[in-house]
């Protein structure tokens, strides 16, 4: 393939025509796809059916310690659905508090404890000036929305192949009073798809930070959401490190099984330090007497334990290769060599991030919903929606068919053709 | 009966000493029952049981309108849930958004959020120097826990039979800008069992506050939950009495069915005016992305409509009535005439107030304890566990059986003559 740059003004335009062509044959067809948000597809969520017969009214409704799951009490959540979390987030069952069905929801409320009342008794974070907080980009947007909403100032930090640069990290959280957080996906990260490695997370334990109140959130969302079933990534236990390094409580762990079971009625988690358990207990306690018991019993009925998770998300995997492997194709076959454009190929997660041409993601987005095709807003991977070098596209696989994403990432493809080459041309 | 007051020194004693020969008795059998909390007895619990079949893996998961309820979506929950709530509360389903499992959990987040961000677009609770709440006393502990938390400056407002002192509620409201809130639970009130009437709900809905961000937190958590068939209180719709006061956005309606279906696993909503809904709706799509719909869904295939509500409430009153008569008859019996005690005879809700003595309470709160008998602490009912008289005694007669309910409250009324007697004799 000859790459567009080295192309004449004349093979440019030739090109443009007949991709025009091509275009108006698509729009014609008067497409409806979405590939916005990482939303499980129908296929996946028939899979989850049978919980749904985990527990019914002939169920005994006790659990392991006999406790009536119907009724007030067990504020951390049951000890069975806390073990489930604690071997899927590969910590102890001790340090984690299992909550209702968002994890998205834990965190904000983790965010809002300390605007209001700080840290572990530190100063609360809305009495002082400014509060800083650093952001893997591209990353997740709606842990950017939630410091957005409170004002905290949103620091981008550069994604490289294995983590967040860690040089520029480690000089914010050292040396800034203001930086007090960091929002991570460390595993099968949102939208790159990479996974911390070792000396990543080694690094992020290991942090000095000038804040006493600066907190990891390390959300571990994709755990155990592998594509494939014999390259699985791994990351160390993020909490062990910390510890090890002296920062016990430096880190919040979050994770949900809103990608495992069902998006919006599975039950979530945090895990962290003892001390931060303690803390945290005291306003949950406040604001809740307790979370949904029978919908962790029926989690920890269905799943058993840690090998019944894995099984189903083998199930998960098998559903979900076949839209990763149809977009791959296409990005591979029809914008190899172009220039125009580069792609990662994650092993696990929900997305596939795009890097177009400088200039050229916003346009892109719009031309492709010309076609009936919604993607993730450009610049939604970037804090406050604005991503400087208007180049990274998150393509959404899970929710259309492998036929519906073959198609639909064709039509991608064909609009990011056309924009890169006009935006060659009016250089 | 001779009130306790009159008797002699000699009388006194004699009585004290023959009660305390009782109390050795009752002491020997090392009962163990608990009637602190509002929690629904193993009766109750078992006739929503059949709700765990509404859905299984067979069912059809989408709304009326189509939605699926098994992903993401429908933020302000689904319109059949959302309608079946906003008939129980007696709003408009355009003024409701369901949520989670708790309404003490949308109360915190109103709260919290007014204290980050203030109340559609005040000034935040957290940067002014004083934050005041009125608290309708005898109330609800766990709204006294939610204010105190955050340092908000609680002020008792007797409670009399129809509804708080109003005088005192309108010159606080109306002169001091600092009062941003009151708690109230308008029907069945917890723990006096009392209801509003119309002229309450009324100067309610016409207060003037002195500050804009004022807001009515109305806790409607007992409005459908009577305990005769055929005398039902009715309160009016304060809602619509605020919009007719010109008012429209000063009061926030909370409801859920933890003691309809099931405490914790249940469905919680709040009602308000659109332009509050708005406000909310910014914090609470970037909070969660939804609550548990496959939960709304089970709620309303099972109930249907507000008869299923009713005919269900029906079965909750019959298992309910008898604990109460059992709780009354007693106190009747036993402390009638003497003196040393009044009560409430509420007419649904789950408690019954007891007001001792002067300086008697925790007195009798641990004798009781001492015979296995557990309480709501006293105090619990006041702002900071104070209670300025120590005199009110929440009684909770949900949990036991009737029977334990009529030894229980044997056991009561002999520690409440004890603690009596041994206070008149000291004075």
């Amino acid at each position: 393939m000859k790459a567009y740059m080295d192309m004449s003004r004349d093979e440019l335009l030739a090109q443009k025509a007949a991709l025009e062509e091509e275009f108006k044959t698509e729009e014609a067809k008067g497409l409806s796809l979405n590939m916005a948000r990482g939303k499980p597809g129908a296929s996946q969520l028939a899979i989850s059916m049978p919980m749904l017969d985990a527990i019914n009214s002939g169920s005994d409704m006790k659990t392991l310690l006999g406790n009536d799951t119907r009724n007030y009490g067990d504020w951390d959540g049951i000890g069975e659905c806390r073990q489930l979390l604690a071997d899927m987030m590969e910590v102890k069952k001790a340090n984690v508090i299992v909550c209702g069905n968002s994890s998205l929801n834990i965190m904000y409320d983790t965010v809002v404890r300390s605007m209001v009342k700080g840290v572990n008794g530190s100063v609360p974070w809305c009495r002082l000036d400014k509060v800083k907080f650093l952001c893997p980009v591209p990353g997740y947007d709606r842990h950017f929305k939630i410091t957005e909403l409170f004002g905290i100032e949103m620091i981008p930090i550069p994604m490289g192949q294995d983590g967040p640069d860690m040089d520029l990290v480690e000089k914010y959280v050292s040396t800034d009073d203001a930086v007090k957080g960091i929002w991570c996906v460390p595993k099968y990260s949102n939208p790159t798809g990479i996974t911390y490695s070792d000396e990543v997370v080694r690094r992020f334990a290991r942090l000095k930070p000038k804040a006493e109140d600066f907190r990891i959130f390390w959300d571990n969302a994709y755990c155990i959401h592998h594509i494939y079933d014999d390259i699985h990534d791994n990351i160390l236990n993020i909490l062990e490190e910390c510890e090890k390094a002296g920062n016990p409580n430096m880190v919040y762990i979050f994770a949900s099984t809103s990608k495992i079971s069902f998006p919006g009625s599975g039950v979530s988690a945090i895990a962290t330090s003892l001390e931060n358990m303690e803390y945290i207990r005291k306003f949950m306690t406040t604001q809740i007497i307790g979370h949904d018991k029978i919908n962790q019993l029926r989690h920890a009925r269905f799943f058993k334990n840690i090998d019944g998770l894995n099984a189903h998300m083998k199930k998960h995997a098998d559903l979900l290769r076949p839209k990763f492997e149809a977009v791959l194709q296409v990005l591979d076959s029809e914008l190899s060599g172009l220039g125009i454009g580069s792609w990662m190929k994650p092993r696990g997660g929900y997305f596939i991030s795009f890097e177009a041409m400088p200039g050229c993601a916003k346009a892109i987005v719009e031309k492709c919903a010309k076609l009936g095709l919604v993607l993730t807003g450009a610049g939604a991977t970037y804090p406050y929606g604005k991503d400087p070098q208007d180049s990274n596209i998150r393509i959404a696989p899970s929710f259309p068919t492998p036929e519906e994403m073959l198609e639909a990432t064709k039509m991608f493809v064909l609009c990011v053709k056309i924009v890169s080459i006009e935006k060659i041309l009016n250089k």
